[in-house]
């Protein structure tokens, strides 16, 4: 990584069963387009100068990435496991990032996160100028998965 | 982040009260003047060369930024929400840091750090030369958080 | 850290009591000789060009160090606290690292990674040619933990 901030920002999900909790987070991971990175979990900062773009982003398998992630396991069959990222762009600086996850609808992770991320602006007296915000759920049949993730990277 | 060891060190804390746990600890970490940045947590220890220095430091809102980080969310209203950390510098050597968080006394965490922090320098055989100790406490109104950290970056 | 991808692997382990729960975890880290680096938690893969080799690693005290971490701390006297790592590495691909911890015996442990290590590879449509297995178990005395680690680094 480098100390200047990253100047990309590629938002995707994934979701998966799997033989263990970890595998199932693994091929979460896969489903999500980041499960060949060596993965570093950041706290939530959109650098004002990062351009949202589509993935896949073209980084060598194995290389050290900065994700905010959001994850949830599971092994209740019949349970929804949902993961869900948000978001906020500022007017005039930089974005912040809000993450929530946990069995239930993807409607009430959304609702949570949007309010983080309107409560994270507020704070900062920021003014919020785009909200994005995605969520992927998982109905668990024996040992399922959910991953959200904000990738961070230099161009 | 850089292959050499980080050079300086900086000290901070902070707590607030936030809508949801997520938000009581991002603006603690606002309070603490570390909320711009993408943190990475790290283990404990202060490198040789590394210099303290009064904060704040002066790097870009979005960059991805090495931390020692004790935090401690509650939602119980009343309780003592307190994080801690401390810093042993060695005589001729590196330092190592410890941190200790969760409800209780400042005195009763700053107490565990102390030992912590002794019983590191002993297990390397090196000479303790100084310890500084600092703590935040917290009390809970309705979702609360405390932060204490210790920012590693270059000069 | 820099963005390419780490290039040496090094597979290590320790364990060791301690008088709380983190100087244990501590303790195990220098039984391990990687006590000495801000270590940062990533997941979980074998760039396809990283050599592995025989610690100890030259890396400067206090350095910023990407490691895969498995660990178990327990302070029930006489549980066996068990950490287990698990390399896979690809015929013409990039490897993937798997871990798991807990109680038990490193038999149970080490059969969880190597069924991880594979689902893996399948998934990933990669072709496994070797797999390599080490664990470390620690008898609790009074507080104790177990540390297995791959740490990825740059030749």
């Amino acid at each position: 990584m480098r100390t200047a901030a990253p100047n990309l920002l590629w938002l995707t999900n994934g979701h998966a069963e799997g033989e263990t909790r970890l595998n199932a987070f693994d091929n979460a991971l896969i489903a999500a387009g980041i499960g060949h990175w060596n993965l570093v979990k950041v706290t939530s900062v959109a650098p004002q100068a990062a351009t949202l773009v589509r993935g896949p982003l073209d980084i060598e398998a194995g290389s050290v990435v900065p994700a905010v992630l959001a994850s949830c396991q599971s092994d209740r069959a019949g349970e929804l496991s949902t993961s869900c990222i948000g978001i906020g762009l500022g007017a005039n600086s930089h974005g912040m990032i809000m993450e929530h996850s946990g069995t239930g609808s993807p409607e009430h992770h959304e609702a949570v996160v949007r309010q983080m991320v309107h409560e994270s602006f507020v704070r900062r007296g920021l003014e919020l100028e785009e909200v994005i915000i995605r969520s992927v759920s998982h109905t668990v049949e024996q040992i399922g998965a959910s991953v959200a993730a904000v990738v961070l990277w230099w161009r």
